[in-house]
């Protein structure tokens, strides 16, 4: 057996909670690394982050920090990385970029592995991951999509706060121990930390996240409208979205109703998902077994469920998609695609 | 003026969550009461409820309970409906029910005031108060089927616990404060608690409210999908739902999309929602307004914003309705209807 090649890879926004959930992974995954630069803003530079049982120390992300990296995962927000990803490029690395900023540029290749890991190969040096709502659900859709095609999709998620980031979700908690012992609930950061108007999660369900477009969609929506026909490669699909924030800590859920090209069987549907890859089917009437926030947390699966077949339209399907946010929603789908980039350089 | 008539009125579940609503409104509401009966379990019987400052003492609802009653409002459950009603009805009461126990029943109109209330006088002793989370999605859309027809409705709903009662709300709350504590979340009532599987409810999304029909539909979405037709008088309407639970006390919301038959203007759409009874437009995207359940929560009207087009079906329409499902969702619409009869005799 040869050798196999070790890289430098560096994580961007390594305080940050999809950072963190990036750097166990690596961690736990045994990713081939040489050496691991964490990287932060200044301020949380000098943090310590314990990395199979060394501790190491973030250090402020600047453009000489990529001399020597070969892989660079950015999640600090879309600012840092329009501001570094290309100075990482001009260093030779590949980047894995997290945020919004890539991922409708039509040179930057927008990636599910499970759906279309192919385009890895066309990258110029950035390769964006999705946003994590669009994730989830091009996942679980993509083998009815290569089945059956889908020419619709209505989409409504109960997003947890931790999509919103780590300050997020510290003020549900707050708000909801205020709201307990009865005192005035005040909102801080959500829905949209840039915003000037706050509203209360604790106990509710906020229909904005990011901010809203000329059209009347959010940000949010858009992100599932349009990264869905990038990442399927279909521009006629048809995709609706609306957008809700959820008091809930870790987990994504959607309601989602989808309308095939072509006449399906339930138990069909239920076999090709249960075979594919990253989907794991719970879905069990008389068990009272389906996807869950609460168990999704913390594992890498696409859980899906409660699959019936619309009461109107004939080839029309309505799935209940689950899944950590902060680990295929962001930084597992972000550790597949450097495993990908590792495994091609082996 | 002529003499006002004044009725004599039983509240049956008069300790349950939907039922303290019921005699706060005819006390807030100044219904033209002569003797007020507070009905309930033989449990419950014995407790003092106060009412315009007497203290009423509840007895146990039997068939005699009844005599003399004019106006019996039953909010105790299905089967206490379908064992106290009749006998309610054989003594001349006329019954507004708030259960699931006669809603279908053809003989029996399905009333929400905004929508049909002509239906009121087809009654043969039994009036139905329709499901909570229908009334708030078919008084919202009334306006719109009247101008435009509609041929389709897709739902996702985001309901409160107080719609599973107050032993609900209470484990809902001590979940909460179990898991703020870092404890073992033990879920006792939901989703539903006759079922033997329990799910967590604070800080999750539980996709089951009641019990999972044949046709892998629960009954709370196929009360949706019949309870609009039979309502808008239409069996041509095609109504999809995906009726979910989430960690909210009050207000239910709803993510809806409604095909028209006639093409729109949303400025229209605007206008006709904002001049209908019982529906305020909170839909500001600068202000970053639009209806939440905590805002809901206390008032008796059903409020509708984030109105957007469709952006794939030219006659598609989203809307988020939102409303106390205690309130316009049971108790008040219960009560408009006994208004509605009071004025009718007098």
């Amino acid at each position: 057996m040869s050798e196999q090649k070790l890289f430098n890879v560096a994580v961007v926004g390594a305080t940050g909670a999809v950072g963190e959930q990036i750097i166990g992974l690596l961690e736990k995954r045994d990713f081939p690394i040489n050496q691991l630069k964490l990287l932060s803003s200044a301020r949380s530079a000098g943090n310590k982050i314990l990395f199979k049982g060394r501790e190491l120390t973030v250090e402020e992300a600047t453009p000489e920090s990529f001399e020597g990296v070969e892989i660079a995962l950015f999640s600090a927000g879309g600012d840092v990385s329009k501001a570094l990803a290309p100075h990482a490029v001009e260093r030779g690395a590949v980047c894995i970029d997290n945020t919004n900023a890539y991922r409708m540029d039509p040179e930057t290749p927008l990636v599910v592995p499970e759906v279309n890991i192919d385009k890895v190969s066309e990258h110029k040096g950035i390769i964006a991951n999705p946003n994590c709502s669009t994730i989830q659900m091009v996942a679980a859709l993509k083998p009815l999509y290569d089945r059956y095609g889908i020419s619709r999709i209505i989409v409504s998620t109960y997003q947890a706060v931790s999509g919103a980031g780590s300050k997020a979700i510290d003020e549900m908690l707050r708000q909801t121990r205020e709201a307990l012992e009865g005192n005035d609930v005040k909102p801080d950061i959500l829905p949209v930390g840039s915003l000037p108007v706050k509203h209360q999660i604790a106990f509710n369900a906020i229909p904005q996240i990011d901010k809203f477009q000329d059209n009347g969609y959010t940000l949010e929506e858009m992100k599932m409208v349009r990264e869905t026909k990038k990442i399927m490669g279909d521009d006629a699909i048809d995709v609706t979205a609306t957008c809700v924030r959820v008091p809930v800590v870790y987990g994504h859920s959607e309601s989602v109703y989808v309308e095939l090209k072509n006449d399906y069987e339930l138990e069909d549907v239920r076999k090709l998902l249960s075979d594919a890859p990253g989907i794991v089917v719970v879905d069990d009437m008389d068990a009272q077994q389906y996807p869950l926030a609460t168990d999704a947390a913390g594992k890498p699966d696409v859980f899906v469920g409660r699959l019936r077949r619309d009461l109107g339209a004939p080839r029309g399907l309505n799935l209940w998609i689950v899944s950590d946010n902060l680990l295929k929603g962001a930084a597992w789908n972000a550790v597949q695609i450097a495993e990908y980039i590792a495994i091609e350089q082996n």
